[in-house]
């Protein structure tokens, strides 16, 4: 359990990716009360400097020594570097937070989204996991609706930016983009097939039952996260050329029926959510505007009279902010109260 | 009723546009018999030039008296269009293949696919409707599953590209990428909102209902060519940054058991139908691969276990071609056999 302090030293593993980068400057946005903070990455990045409340803070090396006096330690290098290094971490008194895939499904790790289940953090025994990006997005926009009406079953299809991927995903799709308009051969390293003008169903490693990782993660966790294993889920995830945010078409099936408006104002009224819908006026979430917000933004809430109680809607989150970075540090927030 | 002759006086409507450019190449292409070729357009394209066949042909202006001696018109104007100068094409003894949305629902209007329901088309009054692309590609997939298995329900999320708008939204898209790579502002005329490195959940106009007019087309097409009202279909349509090629993630529900090997079986038996599926080798269909291809792609297929017998599959078809010009052109030859 973590101590009671006046300010704490964090540690980031991965500081100078992508959602490092994020979890440092979420950090100093919210003024989270840092005694140290301890960027940690590979070797390679070694030496490299960060900044962070306008100081420029040196990137040590991660070693299994790196986290002495280290309060709590955010990890956001992959699951292999979570794997190697959080035990460490652990053993050297810190709270890890968790944002890969490592953890999540070890039954005594909480898998924590703090608008559905905060209370599930108390019980952590040194590791805390985050949920996959896009099933943090599900869970804040699905628990309102879960709780006022049972969800039955959820056909989810996500349009993922290749900011998920990381640092070279971004630049291969910028590199692809210019490549094309400048009639040059693209290069493909990052994805096996072209980003750029394209459209990849497939996000992350394929699995024996031919469905990929985030697709099965999507699906755990989201049943993780709202406590109840009874809800049917099945996804197709896609990596579609944008570079930030992630979004989500979803239909619902519930056991009660709402209407459109009583949806809508149940997510109104909820934490984390915006509702942001009025299709007449052309007003539906889109990555561009969601780019660096907080919320969930959700849309194109209707009807479906194709069953009984059914729901579409459309969701869009920041997969770096809340899809990542944002949620782990609203786990450390609510650590320290 | 068309006459059988050796060759035939062939008009394309908005032959300057993007699916009449695409009629007119695959009319040459496979060598439909034409004595004449009259590419009509407004008054904006009059006096341009087309090629067919290695011969330049001048562009004649669209007018109620245009259609003198012409045996089949292909109406590739939109909707306004085709409502405005189809009566006088049939009057002038035309049989009309019309690609726009005008006379879909007229119940006297065959909805034609030709692998799924050519017979119907024997039964027109002077008009032929071919359906939406993105119903045309589902329909051409989905008519073995629901031969063989029924199915009770869809629900269908598509990737659609921008040349299903037409030229000037293949410009915008092109415009807007090279802006912003240019760190330079936006313009958005076709599209309300940026479209480059951006999905937007919204493909033609909004009903009363917050669906589309091509989410309910889907929906009434689809049954329509299937020939099956009893289908729970539901969809959100989302355009994407691509310029060709739509594709969809569909999930189905269906009466019967079919495993995923069963379903590739029946598909790769199927007419129009190329089964694009080893997810181990990274083999999925994408826009890239499928532009200028005549066959709707099918991969991703996996058994969906949140349902009793559930199917989900990614499919992507070259809009342009079978979803409009292929296929109109198709019924045409069907006409003249």
């Amino acid at each position: 359990m973590l101590k009671k302090k006046n300010s704490y030293v964090v540690a980031i593993v991965g500081a100078t990716g992508v959602v490092g980068q994020e979890i440092i400057e979420i950090l100093a946005e919210r003024g989270f009360p840092i005694s140290e903070l301890v960027p940690l990455a590979s070797e390679r990045s070694e030496g490299e400097r960060i900044g962070y409340n306008n100081k420029s803070i040196i990137v040590r090396k991660l070693t299994k020594d790196a986290f002495k006096s280290v309060d709590i330690a955010f990890f956001s290098a992959g699951a292999a570097s979570s794997k190697e290094f959080a035990a460490a971490a652990v053993k050297a008194g810190a709270v890890v937070i968790d944002t890969s895939s490592a953890f999540r499904r070890e039954p005594l790790v909480p898998l924590v989204v703090p608008e559905v289940n905060a209370a599930a953090s108390s019980k952590h025994s040194g590791i805390i996991a985050t949920p996959d990006c896009s099933a943090i997005a599900l869970a804040v926009a699905l628990n309102p609706i879960h709780d006022a009406a049972r969800i039955k079953r959820i056909v989810v299809t996500t349009f993922q930016s290749v900011s998920g991927t990381g640092k070279k995903a971004i630049d291969e799709l910028a590199g692809q983009t210019v490549a094309l308009l400048n009639f040059q051969d693209i290069k493909t390293s990052v994805y096996p097939h072209q980003i750029a003008f394209n459209c990849l169903p497939h996000v992350d490693a394929f699995l024996e039952n031919g469905s990929t990782e985030e697709e099965t993660n999507i699906v755990n966790e989201l049943r993780k996260v709202l406590g109840d294993d009874s809800i049917g889920v099945t996804a197709t995830t896609v990596r579609v050329p944008v570079f930030r945010c992630h979004a989500a078409a979803v239909n619902l099936e519930m056991e009660k029926k709402l209407s459109a408006n009583e949806v809508r104002a149940l997510l109104s009224a909820a934490a984390g959510i915006l509702v942001y819908d009025d299709p007449k006026k052309n007003l539906y979430p889109t990555a561009i505007d969601v780019s660096g917000k907080d919320e969930i933004y959700v849309g194109r809430i209707r009807e479906d009279e194709s069953v009984p109680n059914g729901i579409n809607l459309w969701l869009v989150a920041d997969n770096l902010r809340k899809g990542a970075a944002l949620n782990a540090v609203q786990i450390a927030e609510n650590l320290i109260q």
